[in-house]
């Protein structure tokens, strides 16, 4: 499934603009906007002229140009009838948020049949339903009802949950260099699914780091090819859910998907290379580690801090983590007891660098460790202290 | 040992006041004024005439009236001396941040040991050395050198570190509601120890409970006593340090002070009935259920969040602690699904109150469900979106 214009279209309508600040076809519109798309943007809805000072038109067949992506802010059933009025315009890439499909009862899957059929023979590539749009920051296409634009960035991020692309820009806004190459959000995987966008994601050279999080696997056998093939370039990191048979059955009730065995999940997330996160904080950490280019070389680690207690807590939370303090050689306790300007202290790692450490003495002792090659990674922490 | 006097005393004197704001000297003096103290403050320091518009005194001595706690701001050696001086007019009650005792090495073991003798003999009661001294939001009383004064509350919190206690505080400001009726620096524990605070804690009416952060404890039968009657009144949450072998060692070289086999207070704690946190989040989370009187009464937990996806995470992690999610009544989901306006929505623990949720739903739902005696504890999650 060839995705580069989905992603990052040279032209998009979105059907069902609101002019109400709480609607989602506001929200949209907006979001385009504010993230700075460059493309040709078209408005439609035959009830007002006016959005953001451009037109509205009132039929996307009154466009007449070429729309590289449609997308569709109406509820379900009116989504239902506009696939046939945009096939006979051509329309082949659509992003669908409506809910009520697979996700609510009998009649919502069978809705969600007929979706998928429509879109087979009307030669339709759809996200969704009931997922929160895409943002690329290459293209700047962003067609989410997110609450922030997203900060640019080298993370790439498929998600199966809307909120979650939510709680992860809220948490990269204000955090320096951190931000998404592309935020997908999967919805119920009508006809693209995690395959298709690992995969994009894996040939994307914008992107250095693949985050998913997951809730169940569509195609078991091509997820795993496309994994491991994808882990020989770039990390993937995978928060699943359902890791407990409560929250399998949570997740099942929630997207409408179905849901395995986690063992198998976590078997073949490993064997294909995959790292799978325990939950939400070690998914971001290990994100941004890896989007920062600062993942350890090996578990021997250096912890430097300013007190005593933390060095200890630290420690003790490492060994648990089955990783390992690194004995400091001679020569660099030497170098950081000369800047430390005491031969009465004791170096060892934990290294305390005592409560008045002054940024400068942070930076000498990272300077003498950071190069040596045994040392696998170095911790530094800081507790703010009134003399510090 | 009777620690009122010495906690809520009704005079202070500062020996070692400093002009210099990054001197401890100084930010004592700061604290104890920013925090409100209301007793009598005597600054003393022979290079100086005034420090924030308060006379300085040249000599304790000078003073001539009841001084009911002395604050030692000055180095190790300097402090031995002193207290033959501060024997002469009746002084009992002492803080000593002073490092160079126990924690480094074997000459300070030994200055360690006089000081034990010379409180012994001088009927002193040592807070300290190698500690950054103490806070009571009953007194105001503020002798740390921490960055911020402390918010008042109901927290009693016991530290062997400082620097956790600039970190809680750091935490504290900014919560409503939160904060300490005590925090008490341990540091080397020449005479007052664990012991004696939780003690003072735990007939304290302030403290509803009692946080300590532990990396050994000195008079382990004690301990099990005071713990046992305290946990009759009261929580006691403890963090202690040195839960792996290696955390051990690293303690030991940080308060010099001697560490056990792990398990034996792990056991201990819970034979008594105190509650030992993980690592520091659970035990800054814990102090806040406690101190909010917002304890879970039974394991059947209910989550409402406006998000599937954190709510599938939520239920792993709580099935993972041996917690269980309990089910919703058949009224309680009548209810919920009259609130959200929709026959069509179907009620589950964990409840998905959908992207769209008000406050107003949210309160709606919560009070639907957190009278419900068999429901041991509801847990709100919000997810901000950009149609909240």
């Amino acid at each position: 499934m060839d995705l580069k214009t989905f992603f990052n279209p040279a032209s998009i309508a979105i059907i069902g603009v609101s002019e109400n600040p709480k609607k989602v076809g506001y929200l949209v519109a907006e979001n385009l906007i504010r993230q700075g798309y460059k493309g040709e943007i078209y408005f439609i809805n035959p009830k007002f002229d006016k959005l953001f000072d451009r037109p509205v038109y009132k039929d996307i067949k009154d466009i007449k140009k070429p729309i590289d992506l449609v997308v569709l802010a109406v509820p379900a059933d009116a989504a239902m009838h506009l696939l046939d009025d945009l096939k006979t315009i051509d329309i082949h890439n659509i992003v669908l948020y409506a809910a009520g499909f697979k996700e609510a009862g009998v009649d919502g899957a069978v809705k969600e049949q007929n979706l998928v059929m429509k879109a087979k023979q009307y030669d339709m590539t759809i996200l969704g339903p009931n997922c929160i749009g895409y943002v690329s920051t290459i293209s700047n296409a962003n067609v989410t009802f997110l609450k922030n634009a997203s900060p640019k960035g080298n993370v790439g991020f498929i998600s199966q949950s809307g909120a979650l692309g939510s709680l992860m820009v809220d948490y990269l806004v204000g955090h320096e260099n951190f931000g998404f190459s592309y935020f997908m959000s999967l919805g119920n995987k009508a006809t693209i699914d995690e395959c298709d966008l690992l995969e994009f994601l894996r040939d994307d050279p914008d992107t250095k780091v693949i985050g998913m999080y997951l809730e169940d696997v569509k195609r078991g056998e091509d997820f795993k090819r496309i994994l491991e093939e994808t882990t020989k370039i770039k990390p993937v990191i995978i928060l699943k859910s359902g890791s407990t048979v409560e929250g399998s059955k949570a997740a099942g009730s929630h997207t409408g998907s179905m849901v395995g065995d986690d063992m198998v999940y976590t078997t073949a997330f490993d064997q294909y290379g995959g790292i799978r996160a325990g939950q939400f904080f070690e998914f971001m950490s290990m994100l941004k580690i890896c989007s920062f280019g600062r993942a350890p070389t090996s578990k021997d680690i250096l912890i430097l801090s300013n007190a005593g207690g933390i060095g200890v807590l630290l420690t003790d939370e490492l060994i648990k983590n089955k990783l390992e303090l690194v004995t400091v050689p001679e020569d660099v306790k030497e170098t950081i007891k000369r800047n430390m300007g005491g031969d009465k202290v004791t170096i060892h790692n934990p290294i305390d660098l005592l409560g008045d450490a002054s940024a400068f003495q942070y930076r000498q002792a990272i300077a003498a460790t950071i190069q040596q090659k045994h040392i696998g990674g170095v911790i530094v922490m800081l507790t703010p202290q009134a003399n510090t």
